[in-house]
């Protein structure tokens, strides 16, 4: 157990931050503690103001001819480049389009038909449950099946049967991260290919697609991205693929010459093929804006802030909330995590609603799991230590016990 | 030959013009008469304001507490319930998702799968080129062949194998509007499906799905219902067929309860399972604005207007654009057209960029087609009454054959 630091002693370890300046990037609401970036990133302070723009001066004053005027039609893979150095993509393997599900389905399919004669797509159970719908979906489609493995089973569970390797690189309750690197190796190695999932992990700790080998990839632009309720999505084809593999969503942006106007149906060859209808340009302007927080941010200091941070929530816990019962699920190693720390307790529920009213935003996951996330860019060090001390306190005194705090509603 | 009126007796039109108001409820460029709302949809006044509040205060402010206490999570269904008044359906019968190539693969692979042993989709050459692209995805993904015909033979080639007849109500380049009803009624005397695309109806014209019995539709938020570029699109199953047809994109959105995180994919019983990933919610705030629009307009008061306009632009061109060279290609009965008006020419190409350059916006498709959408919430009489006599004017002056007009580059 490592020792929690003293207030003093955390406004230090900010004043030593070198990403202490990113916080000024964004609008966070006075009062509270947000520490559910993971599932919606919060408002950058250049978005307004971009999308302003695009609303009210490239859509109402040039109109349809703001498609070439202002980049529209290259916004899907001008973000995507931006993307790509975020995730360890060169800039022509990911492209951003529909949402982290369609493009689950577009890659699963492709994959399913580019090892044809296999008959499994295997993932893991409790994956991020969008992961296990689709892919469900995906094997009504090609007619294979989904195989479900333990973490600790997986590797041994590929086979020659084996598509597709399905895995949330970051898992969206336990945060615990993946060896994509070995995971890649060992499908490759009985000729399957790999689809990860990179939602929890893109923006938030280090992703290295191509050092990995990694084959197939998708992730989130409203989570660590900072895009926006429901931003689009990106996805990721490693070039050795591209050519070979085919969308089954055949929309016409992802036509070689979608505005020739051809009756029959041609991909372009390179990642642009994954495109399917005509991408939300308003949206992507949000997006656009999440990602330049990320300009001239190294990744280094991202996975090393996000590492501290979730270090010193779990030796809060593990002091300062000691002997409340609380249990943490997610791996001590921050090699193997990725950048929220979840804990189960019987009260998960109502625990997690008394700190919202305590102005402690986290989010709580069925049945039992009290799930904090930490975005570099954005949380202080100071934050989690208050953080640590607000829910030190609803335990002490007993203050989650509240009726009030027992009403379910919809939660994200 | 209707006889083309004077700048006075057009003007006398837009003030007897039950619609009049409604301009006011847009922006619209100074010195440019736009006629590609067909294309892209002028921007509302209120939606710079809708957006700007979606960000900053709901998202900005409240974070992912607004997935509730904003209705962001209702947002596919509340905006469908409106859609569904401009289309002739029942609230429950339309959603809004994601894109309308997307949403044309899940109906139409669902209508196969609800037609197993029939091996045909049929649809017309010249078909919006994404209908005909998914449709050969479709086909690739479920097994089945795409067949082609003419739309005078359209009826005669529905037969016993056909699984869902595929078409565009109005189509995106001759303005020709399909007898929705007639083909329905064929359709399903052979047992098959109708799926059509509203893409260039929905919003200009009276389209009702119910009162002809359609079985499923698509169509796009960015065009009449003016919900920005690239808005979100919404689709249409009749009641009948709820709970009958899945969506092949099982995303967690569709799923019956999305927030279980069950690992089992279980779909919505209703019109939700055909929801897929997380909604872009930023354009459904823009989608949401457009939409309003169309708040206490008569759906006889626009397809009445949307006539008159087209009429009075085809007596334009027939009398003050003759011997020019221009050919219509749509058809001059109101009841079978929709809101735009195509004419051919060899040189349409440079005669719309120099109309362009002339401040009157309409489009080019290949090969030789101008084509002129009339919006009736916010085109006047007076607009196509100039419209003409600018065309007339670079017709005359043979302004159009300068070499600027003739550099291409991608046009929407």
């Amino acid at each position: 157990m490592t020792a929690f630091p003293t207030l003093d002693e955390a406004r230090a370890l900010d004043a030593a931050d070198p990403l202490r300046d990113r916080r000024a990037d964004f609008t966070l609401p006075e009062g509270v503690i947000y520490l559910d970036g993971n599932s919606l990133g919060a408002l950058p302070r250049r978005t307004a103001g971009a999308v302003a723009d695009l609303v009210t001066r490239q859509w109402g004053e040039h109109l349809i001819a703001s498609w070439n005027m202002h980049g529209w039609i290259d916004a899907p893979a001008r973000l995507g480049a931006r993307i790509a150095t975020l995730v360890g993509a060169a800039s022509h393997e990911v492209i951003v389009a529909d949402s982290t599900s369609a493009n689950i389905f577009k890659l699963a399919v492709a994959a399913c038909r580019a090892r044809p004669g296999r008959r499994t797509i295997l993932s893991e159970p409790g994956n991020f449950p969008t992961d296990l719908y689709v892919a469900s979906g995906v094997a009504a489609t090609v007619g294979v099946e989904l195989r479900i493995a333990a973490p600790e089973a997986l590797v041994d569970a590929i086979d020659d049967d084996t598509a597709v390797v399905l895995l949330t690189h970051v898992h969206y309750k336990s945060g615990h991260r993946h060896d994509m690197a070995a995971i890649t190796v060992a499908a490759q190695a009985r000729g399957a290919l790999t689809l990860w999932d990179l939602s929890h992990s893109a923006g938030a700790v280090a992703v290295d697609l191509n050092g990995s080998n990694a084959d197939l990839a998708v992730g989130c632009g409203y989570k660590y991205l900072n895009g926006g309720p429901g931003a689009p999505a990106f996805l990721f084809v490693a070039e050795r693929h591209h050519g070979l593999l085919e969308s089954p969503l055949s929309g016409w942006m992802g036509h070689a010459a979608p505005f020739a106007f051809d009756d029959a149906y041609a991909p372009a060859p390179g990642i642009r093929r994954f495109l399917c209808g005509t991408p939300p340009i308003v949206a992507m302007a949000a997006l656009e804006a999440g990602i330049a927080c990320f300009d001239d941010v190294a990744m280094a200091d991202l996975e090393a802030k996000s590492a501290a941070l979730c270090d010193l929530f779990i030796a809060g816990v593990e002091s300062r909330c000691a002997g409340h019962g609380f249990t943490l699920i997610t791996p001590r190693d921050a090699g193997r995590r990725g950048s929220h720390v979840s804990v189960a307790h019987d009260q998960a529920f109502p625990i997690c609603q008394a700190l919202i009213a305590h102005g402690v935003v986290g989010d709580f996951r069925a049945p039992d799991v009290l799930r904090m996330g930490f975005t570099p860019l954005y949380t202080r060090f100071e934050d989690v230590w208050r953080a640590v001390e607000i829910l030190g306190d609803v335990m002490e005194r007993r203050a989650w016990d509240d009726p009030q705090f027992r009403v379910r509603g919809a939660v994200t």
